[in-house]
């Protein structure tokens, strides 16, 4: 794995360009409340308004468009606890392509609703005592269907990096930049765009508190496995960084942080309360540690990345109670 | 009262002019998935994420910024039942004027909360008992302040059509428009708006089931007055319209329809799941008579105004129940 061909920033906008008709060009939001709390001036990327409701439908269309005839019509299968399905899902539809997705059996109903929605096979496995990757790779060879993971392709880092990408090219250079993580393919997509147009931003991943192996992992210099951790951000609920990922992130990040769960929460709630908007409990990740971060950030321009909105209403509100 | 000038489309452009720097151009936004449910284009122009979470800041900042020295002074005095106290507070706080605000004692406390963290000073009466117009004009009497109402104000009405005149100049003309009716300032705004850049476009006010008031004003011909509705849709809790609202919504609005609370429910959830956005239920008047009228909406463009979020999550997740 030590000479594995990492991804470029010139991939990242070959990838802007495949993604470009299809996917929203989502917008940069900010809150006077909020700027005002933190002394600094924070643009939110709103991934949560892309197209079903996440980033990953960025990679996912990125790697699917990218197929030859022969696997476009045997189709494609992917594992994820819910975002990435939804996105392989869409991809796939508009693409003509047939979809099976393994999710977990406790993955967000509106997930797995809107995943049969866009026309995917769902299948389910046990997410504590089942391994996916093995599940995933037995469909991709019985049936000759073609794997893409949820985060450790470079086809799927390239297409997460097109939302830093179009951050900083409409707000220009910033001082910090917060991303959300979880296998790492957004915060490594992040970490080629953020290199090649703000070199000088430091650069956070933020992971759940019950679940550090990406912290572990970058502090050791290896990728270090856990048990799935318990959290509400079950977005991040991964074991280990790819080897991809982590390639990039070892060498481009500036630090990985951690949030709790409470936390997250209380950013949920200012988010629908000042800002009307809908995030997801993983989504919060990034905006969670900017603002415990606070006292180093006064009157620094920031940016906090939004990954997505899928979380049930129910769900929501058992939360806020 | 028949001869009230009323402000005509000049006078929506002067206060677009004068609220320009300090409103948020707010966005417009589009849901495929509604789309493909409704056979049409349905073009959101997303009020909720106005500066204080409604439209009301434009009429307010519009009228405050017409005071003079004196007036400045003095200060200003409002009544509301939430989003016109806090836009006067907002910018009566933004422009330097004393603000006196007297809101029914059943009012959201996140209302009630936003409109004291802006600095204003809250007076409280009973929606079922007292006179509010009553008490501002005492107010207004005794202490010099300038009673701003919440919408029958040639200032007041212009400032809020600069909503509908950013939807016009970004989306072009439109088969049909759909606005929410409480007093009838938005409405009367955006009429003024339409006639001038959609001249063709079908424009409804829709008001609460509970409380059609303007539907039988229109209809009649002349202001009829009901007793105050009991519905969710709190923002359009109104008893009658304006004379200078219905001035203006008699000579050009097409039709004036209604919408249930349960109707206005699914739309909160479908704007909360689909679209990741946090609409209050009188913002989504506009939003469920547009759903309602499906099948005569077919291969339209269709605009909807959505006018504010400012709903508690407590309340949300109540409604939601």
């Amino acid at each position: 794995m030590t000479n594995l061909s990492l991804p470029t920033y010139d991939d990242v906008v070959a990838a802007a360009e495949r993604i470009g008709p299809h996917a929203h060009r989502t917008p940069v939001m900010s809150s006077r409340t909020f700027n005002e709390e933190m002394g600094a001036e924070v643009l939110f990327k709103c991934e949560n308004l892309q197209r079903m409701g996440a980033f990953k439908f960025r990679g996912a269309f990125n790697a699917l468009s990218r197929f030859d005839a022969e696997q476009r019509r045997h189709g494609v299968v992917a594992f994820s606890s819910g975002n990435h399905a939804q996105a392989i899902a869409l991809s796939a539809r508009m693409l003509g392509i047939p979809a099976t997705i393994i999710m977990p059996h406790d993955a967000p109903r509106a997930k797995v609703e809107a995943t049969k929605g866009y026309g995917g096979s769902v299948v389910f496995y046990d997410r504590y005592s089942e391994d996916r990757e093995a599940i995933g790779r037995e469909f991709s060879q019985k049936h000759g269907l073609t794997l893409i993971p949820p985060y450790d392709h470079p086809d799927v880092i390239t297409g997460q990096g097109t939302a830093a990408k179009e951050l900083f090219e409409e707000v220009g250079e910033l001082d910090a930049f917060f991303v959300c993580l979880g296998g790492g393919g957004l915060l490594a997509g992040s970490a080629l765009a953020t290199r090649a147009l703000s070199p000088g931003c430091k650069l956070y991943g933020v992971e759940p508190e019950a679940g550090n192996d990406g912290q572990q992992s970058f502090r050791k210099g290896e990728i270090v496995r856990i048990a799935t951790p318990k959290t509400i951000a079950d977005g991040a609920q991964t074991q280990y960084l790819g080897n991809y990922t982590f390639g990039i992130i070892k060498r481009d990040v500036d630090d990985i942080l951690t949030a709790s769960d409470a936390e997250l929460v209380d950013c949920m709630r200012f988010a629908f309360s000042r800002m009307k908007l809908v995030i997801e409990p993983t989504g919060c990740l990034g905006f969670a540690a900017a603002r415990a971060m606070k006292d180093r950030l006064r009157g620094k321009r920031v940016g906090v990345l939004v990954s997505g909105g899928n979380v049930d209403i129910e769900r929501f509100c058992e939360l806020m109670g």
